[in-house]
């Protein structure tokens, strides 16, 4: 295969060089507990102090306290909800949207099951979501409300600050699931009324299998695992240290690079749209084209089947997504689109580039260049399969 | 520091050379997510399977498919535990052992205070289960067995097999902690009856923040965290990819050097336990000499107080161990010790020296002389401050 374009960085994203060097040692020989109390664990356990305060400084956490480490967004989703359900035994009611990753969605489904319930508030053609449903769904019966901050699929951000001022006037807790969101937009919780906030480090150049979970100071918690007293008794297991400390470094590169990077995908995105819809019939772009995280560019190709198109595209090097990689392989249409307005046949038509740090200018182009071949090659068979080409009709 | 002797496998070991490598590349390139569909997805997706086999290999698992990746080894008990209370709402008496690690110890104490009847099954002193009071405990209303196979701070063995046929007598699950026994001791779960077995990789020179639990084919299983589809919906959360190809690495090390390197550190340890008994006053092993794992030594010096001795040899090098790394900093003795009819004195008294892969004779006896070197200290300053060495009475 020759150059390969990866344009998938929502659903994971390579590890920094910065990251893996400051990785590496815990890696090799700094290898202690840090619940040891010998000279080789009082090192592991300074540098995972230095993590929290890493990713409480991009966070915009008041205190280091606020950061408990887990080992992935999904975890962090859980153990917010049932921290919130814990604390609030009597109020039934919870609240989430209809575009949310599946680990809040199948989550918030179970516990319908279980007797809660569960309102999943729509959003707009854009992806916007509907305040005045949500207005009307909190009561203060409502123990949590849980919305994503940018939604995976469309990059679509939600009015976060709004939102916590009516789930905090119903008296309910606030969960953020910004998975998608830190290192690519600004956070600021501690002027926010955001009770619990999700962090993957492998959205933001970390490592897999760590994440965050912050918790604001004063909000009660429900530890998820019971045992050793690590993270100050509120997550037990020996720490995956080289992971805290990746998620640390990726925390420090994310806030050093903020603003420019957002103002550089930003321009690139500007760019690989433009181009894409400019040079190709029907290409729409799903979601609020003004109220995205920079990384994301959902595109609508009328009449393609998303997969093989992006089969297609895989194999001439460019890495893009038919939904959410947790859901993929999954034949169901995806549920943020449909959630939309879209119908089954234009959600599957839909593919999801994402970018991110890596990626230049010239990369975007080629890429732009590849869907066009690929596209008009898929076009090429419409028509009952007679090739049809750029208006021509070929009789 | 001069030379530094690890004398703390039990806490954690080192990543071994060939674990590392085998995760590198998954830390650097091959960064895609196992979820996607494109090429970059793939290569992770395989590398774990591999690694699913090679741990299916070392567990002596009849199929791949009994492997669940989990966080840690807290996680993958945590997990077992309410999947047999989910299998089994109606029975409410759950049976470990008063020497478990905390993730089991402190997880039945909080399952009593929400209404199960929790046994905790004593130890003679040798700290090897009691099986008489385990035959009295179980009841057709038991849920559930949770028993380690080795104890972390003793080393014994707990008589699985036979423990096993009594906990299916009665219809129990059985689970077994064996996160101090895999790649320390031989199993075969295949003819085992043991349906949940947990295992964490940073035990056995992998890294740290992933673990796996076994899972008897058939066994009922609830997800801890509900979400993507992960590990066949068994497990969501976007998996953690180097930290789990390094388990099967570590796995298949394990597997490869275990006979000569049982042979190896019983044999060390040995040396070391002959050596520092027969040339010091008041020491004795706490724990069954003959149902150990190899790689541990749990020491008592009479008169010492354990904290301060095990800090005095971390500043000669040694790195010792006052009871679980999980536990350390607490002001409480041992429960392991005390639950074997030691005093608090005794406990406190009580160190644990744990050893593996990369000790050699020529450490073991270096560490046995800054034991008698700093022992020789330590006494010189009993019998109310006044110089007492070897026997001698300095009036």
């Amino acid at each position: 295969m020759s150059k390969s374009y990866y344009c998938d960085y929502n659903a994971t994203t390579p590890i920094a060089e910065e990251v893996f060097h400051a990785m590496e040692p815990y890696l090799k020989g700094c290898f202690g507990n840090p619940s040891s109390l010998h000279h080789l664990g009082r090192g592991p356990a300074k540098a995972i102090r230095e993590a929290r305060t890493q990713l409480a400084a991009l966070l915009g956490a008041s205190d280091d306290k606020e950061i408990i480490f887990t080992s992935c967004g999904s975890e962090s989703n859980s153990t917010a909800v049932f921290s919130a359900l814990a604390a609030y035994p009597d109020r039934k009611r919870i609240i989430t949207s209809s575009v949310e990753h599946s680990s809040i969605r199948k989550l918030f489904r179970h516990l319908a099951k279980k007797g809660y319930e569960v309102f999943e508030i729509g959003v707009s053609a854009q992806g916007f979501l509907l305040m005045d449903e949500l207005k009307r769904a909190l009561n203060d019966e409502t123990a949590i409300v849980s919305l994503m901050m940018a939604n995976n699929e469309t990059g679509v951000l939600f009015p976060v600050d709004e939102i916590g001022a009516l789930v905090k006037a119903a008296g309910a807790f606030f969960h953020v699931d910004a998975v998608q969101a830190v290192g690519k937009h600004k956070l600021n919780v501690k002027n926010s009324t955001v009770d619990f906030l999700s962090v993957s480090a492998h959205k933001l150049y970390g490592p897999k299998g760590v994440g965050a979970l912050y918790v604001k100071s004063g909000v009660p918690y429900q530890s998820f695992m019971i045992g050793g007293g690590q993270e100050r008794g509120r997550r037990a297991g020996t720490e995956n240290v080289a992971g805290i400390i990746g998620l640390g470094a990726a925390s420090s590169l994310a806030l050093r690079d903020l603003d420019q990077e957002i103002a550089r995908l930003r321009k690139l995105r500007q760019l690989f749209e433009n181009t894409v819809c400019d040079q190709n019939r029907g290409v729409t772009i799903n979601g609020d084209i003004n109220r995205r995280i920079p990384t994301t560019s959902n595109l609508r190709f009328s009449g393609i089947d998303g997969e093989a198109f992006m089969m297609a595209l895989d194999q001439r090097g460019v890495c893009a997504s038919s939904g959410s990689a947790c859901l993929s392989g999954s034949p169901e249409p995806s549920h943020v689109l449909k959630a939309m307005g879209l119908t089954d046949e234009e959600a599957n038509a839909s593919l999801r580039f994402s970018f991110g740090r890596f990626v230049t200018e010239e990369d975007v182009l080629a890429v732009a260049a590849i869907v066009r071949e690929t596209l008009q090659y898929f076009r090429s068979f419409e028509n009952g399969g007679v090739p049809q080409t750029e208006g021509r009709i070929v009789t």
